[in-house]
């Protein structure tokens, strides 16, 4: 041990920097913490050429290592399950140029996202990708392909990545992508950094793509009797080109339990299901796209359309949308599932949950994207023993990938597969597509050190 | 060679679409038809099985395959420059399903640009990459990444390609990609196979994103005194959230020799460079953007605003824009150069363009696209004979090849590397990117019969 933390200070000269002793337990898990690895030290790396110092020592030595950034991931990924060192990316934090002229910003991988759209905002610009967690890094984004509510409009992560520096699992610093809009030079690269969990490569620094900010943003509630119906309806907004930014869809039952946690009341308490949708944009634009969707959902199946223009209840509407993770979590232990199926399906995906809960008699909470058919489920524990929570957990999980696989689903929208999906993901996805990016690793990574039990990894 | 024909009609049991004997030119080249390779055979499947067969076949003997579509490719991707086999997927041309639930259409390969975006717009919907060739294939539009000039709003290719089915070198087929809109589960197969020139699989299924048909178009050309003024104007557009279609250039010069060869009559012909601007969507918004924009320009540096109301000038303005290529044609041989730049060096770019025409006395002709720095430069060989044209091109070529990428630019925004950028192409690319790539190539064609000697191979 007195020799490894030799070795590293000898890359990364200062004492604070590297800690072997005491480490603390948020560097052996993710946000969740119920997953815990261990580690013979964790290094924080100030610039580019220190990961690569860390990478190519680590490569040399086949010690293992798990990148980071904030550790808001819900799935394991910052586990450092196989042991080794633990890299984190938080001191690389610097907005290193906003070019006004290609409309991009350069960052370091451990900027936090709401400081980032906070900073770009404040310049006129926009940053669309908006997962629903703000702490998270830039680079943990990207390694997750992060998507949020905006992906209905402005897609998600991966559409905002003009160009990645990053260094491989054997210290070599590549760049890919760039800030051009258009490529056709080559394999993307870039696209298969993007999304790969930290397993190919250590992101060092970030082109980022951004737009205009919008002038103006409005949202509404629609309440109807029934998901199916909301679900249907959400076809018809998008086919009339209404352009919405968001469109969140929540059962009542799940309104409820937000309701007592914030003890605040959403609107329209008769109706069985909600969407709620935002437009932004130029003024003009958005007040007509808001009347065109007002006349769609009204014309086929919604019981209102209450337009938000209550400062107050815009904020209860959102806060409560928000909130219903924690709200959950108030009341049990949960699993977070992130599942996507096609638009389409989202109904049907419901439908069976709501019917397995029924014959399982296990809690399910189900809310999310209706837009892009990205549903948030939450496998509630209750007051379950701890075996018994596994074995009940396991079986219905298993049962309710297999079905969105069968809509035509995946695993993962938006968190990603880490370790804690990796037995769903592994069942589910065809061997070829497996042997595939396990070739790819290998052509990484041969030997086989950064994130090398995670996602599609054996 | 009887051996040969007997096992391919094993597979392909219809003896007229397998070709051994006077095999047309066509299947040997691209559209120029200066390169030409040679064939054992071209086969022509009408299935996924076909192709699979004739992939397996091929894999189990070492021989060399060059997939191909319509062949309207300027870089010599469909040339079998390493002999075997063509594979020509023109008669896999079926669109296979429209569904409007999930805003997709899912074709085969072998259906043209064209013949799809009739198809779709009769429906109600809309599919916005618009490369100049619309008689190329879809499948060929995904392994070059394809482009055109609506990228400036809706993007490329890539953008619109939801999932791939492809036969692998050695006959297996994979799935990559699906109906769903998020995905965060492995590494992205699909993003690799786009844009990788048949290099690494044959597409055989495509499932393509559509959007609703926008009501209306308006166009408008710019006049201004200088391209660099020109230029300036575009970043303020697209920073004005004026969302234009497409934004393009196009030098006096340039405009002239399309006058000439048409025999019609551009506007404003005092002025140095011109803007050639599009909006679409909905009426009021494409109004309200087209008053913005025009007030945008005019306070900055544009000589007119001409609103293109007259559909008769309209039809001219974009009957010459589509035929300058061929405008320069008629008058002498020319090589293609579809080089990108960050959109802010596209003025600087072509400044170098005019130097190097002046010192080298060869001429230049370039246009295109200002809204993402894709730059259509015609090099043109004029009376040279072969041996001098040969020579001065190339180090022509290699001059401008190399000050794109000082800026910050890349070989190909659009049509590929193929043979004949390969030379530029691979002396400015990062050896460690290449490296990379054929690695992954390695991983999908271990024994390299798939266009194994293009783009980015060796």
């Amino acid at each position: 041990m007195a020799e490894i933390l030799q070795e590293l200070n000898f890359i990364i000269q200062d004492k604070n920097r590297v800690i072997t002793e005491k480490i603390e337990d948020k560097y052996l898990s993710d946000t969740l913490g119920r997953l815990k690895g261990t580690a013979l030290a964790v290094v924080l790396p100030v610039s580019t050429k220190e990961v690569s110092g860390i990478m190519k020592w680590a490569y040399d030595r086949e010690v293992q290592v798990t990148p980071r950034g904030a550790g808001t991931n819900l799935v394991g990924s910052t586990v450092p399950d196989q042991g080794g060192i633990v890299l984190d990316l938080t001191l690389m934090n610097h907005i290193l140029e906003l070019d006004f002229e290609t409309f991009t910003a350069t960052v370091e991988p451990g900027v936090i996202l709401q400081d980032f759209q906070a900073y770009v905002e404040e310049k006129g610009l926009f940053y669309p990708p908006d997962p629903g967690e703000k702490l998270a890094t830039i680079g943990g984004n990207i390694s997750t392909n992060a998507g949020g509510m905006r992906a209905v409009k402005y897609g998600v992560t991966r559409d905002y990545v003009m160009g990645l520096e990053a260094v491989l699992p054997d210290g070599k610093v590549i760049e890919a992508g760039s800030k051009n809009i258009k490529d056709s030079s080559g394999l993307s690269l870039k696209n298969l950094l993007i999304g790969s969990e930290g397993t190919l490569a250590v992101i060092t620094k970030c082109i980022l793509k951004l737009v205009p900010k919008p002038e103006t943003s409005v949202s509404a509630v629609v309440p109807f009797d029934s998901l199916g119906a909301g679900i249907e309806s959400v076809l018809h907004i998008i086919k009339e080109s209404t352009n919405p930014t968001a469109i969140e869809f929540v059962e009542k039952k799940v309104i409820k339990l937000g309701e007592d946690f914030l003890h605040i009341q959403f609107p329209y308490p008769e109706a069985k299901a909600y969407l709620i949708l935002t437009f932004d944009g130029r003024e003009e634009e958005v007040l007509a796209n808001v009347q065109r969707a007002k006349n769609v959902v009204l014309e086929t199946n919604a019981l209102d359309f209450i337009k938000l223009e209550d400062k107050k209840l815009l904020e209860d509407v959102w806060k409560l949308r928000g909130a219903l993770v924690k709200a959950v979590e108030a009341v049990s232990e949960q699993e977070p599932v992130d599942i996507v199926v096609p638009i389409n399906r989202t109904a049907e995906f419901i439908g069976f949950i709501n019917e397995l809960e029924k014959e399982s008699g296990m809690q399910m909470v189900s809310f999310g994207h209706a837009g892009d058919g990205n549903v948030h489920l939450c496998v509630i524990r209750g007051n379950r023993s701890q075996a018994e929570w596994e074995a009940e957990k396991s079986k219905n999980m298993s049962a309710i990938y297999h079905k969105a696989y069968k809509l035509g689903g995946l695993t993962s929208g938006e968190h990603g597969i880490g370790l804690s999906k990796k037995e769903y993901f592994l069942k589910e996805t065809d061997a070829l597509n497996l042997e595939l990016m396990r070739s790819i690793k290998g052509a990484f990574d041969e030997k086989r050190i950064l994130n090398s039990h995670k996602a599609y990894n054996i």
